[in-house]
């Protein structure tokens, strides 16, 4: 995710005053020893392809070979001339070429744009200006001046990218430059041995398989030095989206070294309230960015018992315990006598999605009383005494406040305003019994008028939600629908954001700026290994 | 210079077919051991500037200091900002410099273009697009990506700069730049302490020493790993520059070892045919330019002589003189039975300047007889045969049908054009007595219709000539007028052209394509050290 900018950040919750960092030095050597060794490999683009239109595909476009990549030696460039190689897949890493040259004289530098494309728009269109209110500083082009031909290339600054343009802004009269062994040195902390040795998905839905397999590509992609949200751009640890990369991790690379370095990096970084910040810097030093999301500092104690059941490494949870208490206060604080979650209370940022206008008081209910149940559970595995038994009673009666019978779904605010996303929280907190919050989210989902989620974050829980609250079948719809719906579009790693019907929908203004290999987005080996596991093995069984 | 892209080269003079370089492994070795080592030395801007309108300025504009350097550190630039730093004169070198940060967080790359002028119009004007039929590669700018902020910026490419303007194209709404501890490690074959060692011009003319200064650093920062033409662009070695550098050189920094390195270069790149190429490429490799003029292949033998006389290394000569007969031979094809030069008798490049429309029959009979005597004196001093002395001769008398006795000028081609060239060559090879070659260069110079220079190598010959036929008082008036313009427009380094009525005058259609500190410019010192000598120290104690 981007950091609000505070934009779409309602005024009333505009946060005034970043409170101060207490920094825990004994957390941060912890997360600094727990460093991982990058692994590195090759790849090479696979071929010489043009963009041609094809009204009926998503971007409007399909990419055809022109050339084999064996011809590519053959070929030459001069100003004015570019071309597109397409690695067959996406990869993160850094580019090396060498560039020839045809000619009688080098005589002059080369000067060359290059381009790295998550999806054909970025090679296909000029991405300058870019008409967005986060920073172009992230659009993926460079221009180089090579000034001895022939010579090798080396991009010291690491891509994010399946397809590479490069334009000849200029040579020289003289000369022409020929491009020759490009290569990605790709890197990720999952080696390629670790994501070959990932079970296959046992179904024999093969559009399932492949869903499945793109979602691990895109974990592997933001699993680097900590879990990235997008390799492209951003390239943050936010938490909210660790939660959701760490449960995909445990089920397919099982690097629970990394996802334990990331919990220590955000315990480094308490604030002086004990709440955490929505997201850190690891680079240039460890340092807490500005951005607080509630609902984001409450997702750490989950993560840290996701992360105990999973790695079962009881130490690091009971380590980590006081700050998972501190974690909760903000949220709570939000939460009134009669239990009932008021976002209005503070002025501090409720994310649960980007979608527009969406009304936060329902979702963040349920979302609270989620993170204390699975606090709670903690609280049993490591023996400490269970802290959030009365809340979690108080919250439970409440919800029913948010409940309109007549309608069979959850509302919000005044307006009460009914969300996909409000009846996931819910759901997924069980505020009410499964049938209830099944049919409040299928009954959402049915009504037009409903606040729909915007990002895969948000999809993700209301497929999660369906799927917990005895929805398997819908839960696996809705995948076909929405991650299906980016295979169908082309994608090789799952999206930031993704609107069947436009393909330049952008939560930032201008879809140059999205990034098309993004953390939030890499759930679907979670809920198809781990959520709907017994469900599609007894459906496959059927067939 | 520039190669000729075969565009100012009259078509019947087009080169169809280039000769076959016969290598020269032994000289290429010698050229080798004799790699300078460059020093270098640290330099910092000296302040804040922007330019502002003045119309009575060479490029109407003067710059204005608004931020002491010292201020800098306290002044931030976000998107879109820019800033100009004036290092307070010309520098060859590289850049680095500290970007550091002011605001909550460093939340994307600061993506920044650095614009490294030797004018104000470079740094004053967007240098794209570039209307020029050259290379617009050589364009003094870079876009850079940085990622990690703050940190250290290194440039690693070579840059020819006065001015720096580092416009911010992007940071991110969360925080700007601080530009800190810029520096430039500039790079010369010349020392600080051996361009320190140059004695004082002894006049007491203020103009005259400031012109001596500015050829000097002119000279310096042309000398790198060889001669080059301009650090800015082209960056090459080419035949007929080097011998004006040479010249300037002996008489101020005396550094017979670069000469003699770029003697050899030329000497290890000789042609089937003993012709020697016009420039040489010393990156990546030692290679030949395919660029070949006549004129410039016959001058290897008067830079021979000139560094025999100044350094006293006679072996160099002897070992070179083969080549020196070699290079004679193509310019000697030129010239008939009746000893006149025939510029049509071959289809190859004869320059003398970039003046429109030159017809070079009379200057290269003049200049092809000048470098016949030059080599005769060098075969006494190096006591070989004199190879030349009938083709002088012959040359002598035939000069007189390029001598037009009523109007007192010589005349060329087949329209009879009057040129300041023609009379400069035939001047300085003392094709008639003296007093006739300074009336025919005078009375040129004074008729609006002739031919004039366009490039200060053509300006130097044609002072020079002056001087040496007794023109030494018209040869100051034209040094004030034409180097002492520039010195007037504001010049650190002396231009590549000129033209004091109009500021964007280029060779190359955009004056942004120039080089303002170029080699054939820097031959003041020689003039004023060396040819005037005698004449400026007798004035100087009349007054």
């Amino acid at each position: 995710m981007e950091d609000a900018q505070n934009a779409n950040v309602p005024a009333n919750q505009k946060v005034e005053r970043v409170p101060k960092t207490i920094r825990n030095e004994t957390f941060a050597l912890k997360a600094e020893a727990l460093k991982p060794t990058l692994h590195e490999w090759i790849d090479y683009p696979l071929s010489v392809v043009e963009f041609q239109p094809d009204p009926e595909a998503f971007f409007k476009c399909k990419a055809v070979q022109t050339h084999t990549i064996e011809e590519l030696s053959t070929l030459s460039y001069g100003k004015g001339d570019q071309v597109i190689l397409d690695f067959g897949s996406h990869r993160v890493g850094y580019l090396s070429f060498h560039v020839g040259v045809e000619g009688v004289n080098v005589d002059a530098p080369a000067r060359l744009r290059l381009t790295f494309g998550e999806i054909p728009y970025d090679v296909t269109e000029s991405l300058h200006p870019c008409n967005t209110w986060i920073s172009t500083s992230w659009i993926p082009d460079e221009i180089i001046n090579v000034d001895w031909l022939p010579t090798y290339v080396d991009m010291p600054r690491r891509y994010s990218f399946r397809y590479l343009k490069i334009e000849v802004i200029d040579t020289s009269p003289k000369y022409k430059v020929k491009f020759l062994d490009i290569k990605v040195r790709a890197v990720s902390a999952v080696s390629p041995l670790a994501a070959a040795a990932v079970p296959k998905l046992e179904v024999h839905d093969s559009e399932l398989v492949k869903i499945d397999r793109i979602s691990q590509v895109t974990l592997r992609d933001c699993m680097q030095m900590v879990f990235e949200d997008g390799p492209r751009r951003d390239r943050r640890l936010w938490l909210g989206d660790l939660r959701l990369q760490a449960l995909a991790n445990y089920c397919t690379f099982k690097d629970y070294a990394l996802v334990k370095r990331c919990l220590y990096l955000f315990a480094a970084l308490p604030r002086e309230d004990g709440s955490l910040p929505g997201c850190l810097f690891e680079k240039p030093k460890l340092a807490p960015a500005s951005d607080y999301i509630v609902d984001y500092d409450a997702l750490f104690g989950p993560t840290v018992y996701d992360y105990a059941v999973a790695s079962g490494d009881l130490e690091t949870a009971i380590e980590l315990w006081p700050t998972i208490l501190g974690s909760m206060r903000m949220a709570l604080a939000h939460v009134d006598e009669g239990g009932r979650f008021n976002s209005d209370a503070f002025s501090a940022w409720k994310f649960l999605d980007w979608s527009e206008g969406l009304d936060t008081n329902a979702g963040m209910h349920g979302l609270v009383l989620f993170c204390c149940k699975q606090i709670n559970s903690l609280a049993i595995l490591i023996e400490k005494d269970v802290p959030f038994a009365d809340v979690v009673s108080k919250m439970v009666l409440a919800a029913s406040a948010f409940y309109d019978e007549s309608l069979g779904v959850f509302v919000s605010g005044p307006t009460s305003q009914v969300s996909w996303s409000s009846q996931a929280w819910l759901g997924l907190a069980g505020a009410m019994d499964s049938q209830t919050c099944l049919k409040a989210i299928t009954t959402a989902m049915a009504d037009p008028k409903a606040v729909k989620p915007l990002t895969p974050y948000a999809f993700h829980h209301v497929a999660e939600s369906l799927a917990c609250n005895g929805g398997q079948e819908r839960c696996l719809e809705l995948m076909r629908e929405y991650w299906g719906g980016m295979v169908r579009a082309g994608a090789d790693t799952f999206w930031e954001c993704f609107d069947y019907e436009d393909s330049r929908r952008s939560p930032y203004g201008d879809c140059h700026n999205n990034s098309y290999c993004h953390a939030w987005s890499c759930t679907p080996s979670y809920l198809l290994r781990v959520v709907v596991k017994d469900f599609l093995q007894a459906a496959d069984r059927e067939q």
